[in-house]
């Protein structure tokens, strides 16, 4: 059994997390941090886990958490856990991120989009960006994983054939990205409250949402150049899901929407968890909620000459917790989906 | 492992089944049969069930599918299994019926709230009313289960230990029951379009809903004397949940909201699935959502001498699906919460 | 003219008075009183009213807000106008407060109910509850309006008849009401968060709730003896409506529903804004959504004898500040439906 | 006042358009036209409209409608109307036509995507493309409306100030739309039930919905040189809102946002339905529903050298009956807002 601590556990993240963990057949939950709630059980905070996970909620203890610990799941903001990561880290556990702390190769990009300086520089080094298709190699030997975001997990995987085979133009991406609520995470603000929510829709942040750094780290590092690419993220009145729609003009105009669904197909053969939809079909968000899949569908605009990708997951599985156990089960060198290869609620 | 047929297999409560059938470690689908779409995979339908769940489709066969399972469910409306569950049975095939058909004692009872003569009365005696929690020992030896219906499982059990204790004025019943809209079924009815049910709440079949029957049958039963009530049902703009507010008059004044609930948790010691809240807390019923689990929570109405119950279920997980499945269990010999102990999604 | 000001207007109801102000043929806003927001427009909090309503939120000045107005909305939280309300009330402008302030006739009600002294018990005999449909007559002359809530709105109007006219049990009253997330207006509480809210139900505060108190003063006038009952409210994934479902045992068993039918209809034969269904029918909230309208359908459950009568209305509307419109439509002496006569949004 | 027949009254747009005219200072309803529900009242269908609009529903008329009527609303699918609107105009009554069949000018265009003759070519120079903003003073004189779609609605006239002055490239346009529910229309297909619809979204038809070809016949028009684009729907868990988010490459990237809003504010100064957003602010649906507005807010994204323009609409107001109307206030020579000049709901 692995022995798991979780830093932020009443969170969504946090507390999707839990759920997972409390039915994965190799995970012993040894602590469970919270700030906000120490001294009260995980059952008094989420209802849902009576009988199944009334563990005491702590107040953080390092030296306890790492010496009882076998990983650390942190799911805290940017910036929130600099100082008990490093000294996690120091005693040989393994962490497990769920900020952006950990995804970025070069601080000053971090600088330039969180307005603030990393608080450990030196551990980047260290860090591997936990998109499992991409980087399961330099996972299994992780000391610490930055676990990527949700619209970056969405957005990355849905490009990423199509960049590293340099078949679209680079700077003609564009990603349009739609989110469920849960995306803010558990939020008092009236932003997120139900009636500000239901019945709205909106975009945010257009051209200047942090996950675009992230995307682009990532899809250039996949080009070998440097790709620069557009990205609005939009709010939609559900709870659980993320939808990116992905555009990019073909340098090849001849390509077929058939040829690229084989390619895709063949790009992510071993990948249990990517599943790539038959020509004609588009993926839908109930097809992954719940459950750590990413789906995704695409088109040919003939009229056009653009490829338009559409990829689908559950933002606080597949986009949090579900990843986070999927690095898990890598570095431990369990079976990929070992816990997670339920399939979606659909309902 | 079990060899299991689904009849009816695309709709909800069968998607469903699959769904929980699917990650079951003693469960092994053999066949699932549709009406509608033979020929087709089960995840050409539900495309959330993509590399889980490819099961071709097939027509009604009943000699193969008794030949090749040791358990059929049938999850049809009232009525139309009624030929096909007598000859199942006949060959010693154990089923478990989703329908009304065959969770009555008195066929004159059926007769009067479904406005048909029941098919096969003379099977009335070979099966067992599938509330696991009352009739645990009934069911391990049963040929034929009538799976009981969402709003009567919420109702019967919220009741259960009031009636039996008599402690209750029994004319004074009144259950207001609340449910979401997959207790309609897979319906293209334009009362269950989203546009129709979003934003809206109604209440419906005042004094005529069926399974008012059902419900005082069960309390009858536990009564020792016939019981007659008020339920009324409402549609409420979710998707998965029942919540049944009950209201009676205490006999004994005197008794409080913390006796009550010691007497509850007692009554249902032995009952996993049953969660009795702390005196002030009242269940959601996003505690319940997607697992097995019947929640409840009580006050007692000092001014006016009543108690009132609330207790919450995922109407197509233990108001369904999961409770077959625990039927199943049960008949099998197996730990009753194997593959339906996980905790809800709450979000 | 009538020259009009707001006190809170950015609150839900607050905005909704001046959605609904902004087309009134006879109202003039000439101050709208924020303290979280002034300084800013109304179009700034709210950009629906961008070229509508671009006022400018203004902090609270007794004099200048009384001497500029005909009349004076007051829509916060019960106790927040204590200082406001007396001050303009000396200065003979009406008041038409929307907190619990000025709905009672006996301070010691509201004492136990609130858990507070009454600021101003020396007002209550120059304020009329404001329920047009019972007291049209007083509230023509009155110098301060205790606007109702929204569950005693909609519960007292669906009771009024039955109880006026003594046909039922006075014990045995229940009543099980479901509101929309609106009524707890706007909030930043995470009870409230779309996340929380989406996808769950629940009742709360059973046997505790304060408007209990007011429907309890209320039918007690009515029937001209004290009524103690049962009320239960509910929290349901909607942003507008409440729906009250009333249980009563029928003194003489043999009503038929037809003929109580005839009797609400002839009760509230001069009544706009009270729609009665015909037999079978039974009211929904999309049909009174953004309406001023409560619709309310009965039956009668001949085996238990009670009468089950649902009522709808919307709770920001007929349960806010449409009928403080129509308060003042009738302190104005207007035509009693000016401005608040539209259907409903159904969609 | 103005004689008004509706043909297709009881679909949403129908229901919709008779929503506003029953409050519309100068229309009088003389008939209501439904095949399916004829000899029935609107109020049956819609009970929202009880007491307000009893009418009662007739079969199709040509000359009882034409002879009563000033104008007449067709709001039936394509096609449907073919040879009632011929009838109908050859006696010189005016018609607003909801379908597709007269927003062509070329009906090769029509037959290409949608896949039919076109059934009155002859008239397609008598008919005016009623996109108020851009044809106000041809619709004045026209004798036949082809009331615009939601989605080009909401398109056109956001990318309009860009394309007429010729500030983007043409061959960089991309459009992703999400539409609410309510744009399918009264809809019994299992795609548009509560239960895949609610917590689910996804893109459909991705490069061959066919209000494509609408959207570039008319951006064509004002750039004088034909455009080709993406435009990708998407369908959103919500009732009424349309949220088009246009991207494009700047001609000349030293283009600022302010510069830009400066240029909208300008082209757009006169329409009082068009509402542009101060730098930094985004539209967003419920800013809209319920109303006929158009709320706007655009981004320059400097690094990639594109505009990023987010329009907001109510489909069913602007995109369907709110924009009838404005269209018949046009041709009848009424203020241009009469009637549908209420804020939107917002909650």
């Amino acid at each position: 059994m692995i022995k798991i601590s979780v830093v932020g556990a009443t969170g969504y993240a946090g507390a999707e997390l839990v759920r997972i963990l409390s039915k994965h057949p190799e995970a012993e939950i040894v602590h469970l941090v919270s700030k906000s709630y120490a001294g009260q059980k995980m059952s008094d905070i989420y209802e849902s886990f009576m009988n199944i996970c009334d563990i005491k909620l702590e107040g953080m203890d390092v030296n306890k958490i790492a010496s009882d610990s076998d990983v650390v799941f942190t799911a805290l903001p940017h910036g929130a856990s600099k100082e008990i990561i490093p000294a996690i880290a120091e005693k040989g556990v393994k962490i497990i991120d769920f900020s952006a702390d950990y995804r970025y190769k070069d601080p000053e990009i971090y600088k330039q989009w969180y307005g603030t300086e990393h608080g450990s520089p030196q551990l980047l080094g260290k860090s591997v960006y936990g998109l499992c298709e991409l980087y399961r190699n330099e996972i299994a030997g992780a000391a610490i994983i930055g676990n990527p975001g949700c619209y970056t997990t969405c957005s990355i995987l849905a490009l990423a054939p199509l960049v590293e085979n340099k078949l679209i133009d680079f700077k003609s991406i564009v990603i349009d990205a739609k989110s469920g609520v849960t995306g803010a995470g558990r939020s008092e603000a009236l932003d997120y409250s139900f009636c500000e929510c239901t019945e709205n829709m909106k975009a945010y942040k257009i051209a200047k949402h942090r996950h675009t750094s992230e995307i682009e780290q990532e899809l250039s590092a996949l080009a070998g150049e440097e790709i620069v690419l557009s990205f609005t993220p939009h709010l939609i009145p559900l709870k659980r899901g993320v939808l990116a729609t992905c555009y990019a003009e073909l340098r090849d105009k001849s390509y077929s929407a058939q040829q690229l669904i084989d390619l895709y197909k063949s790009y992510y053969k071993d990948d249990y968890f990517i599943r790539i939809y038959d020509c004609g079909k588009l993926p839908e968000t109930h097809h992954v909620a719940g459950s750590n899949f990413v789906d995704m569908g695409l088109a040919v605009d003939e009229r056009t000459g653009r490829v338009i990708v559409v990829s689908c997951i559950d933002n606080i599985v597949k986009g949090a917790a579900g990843q986070a156990v999927q690095n898990m089960n890598i570095m431990f060198g369990l079976p990929e989906s070992m816990g997670i290869d339920n399939p979606a609620f659909y309902l």
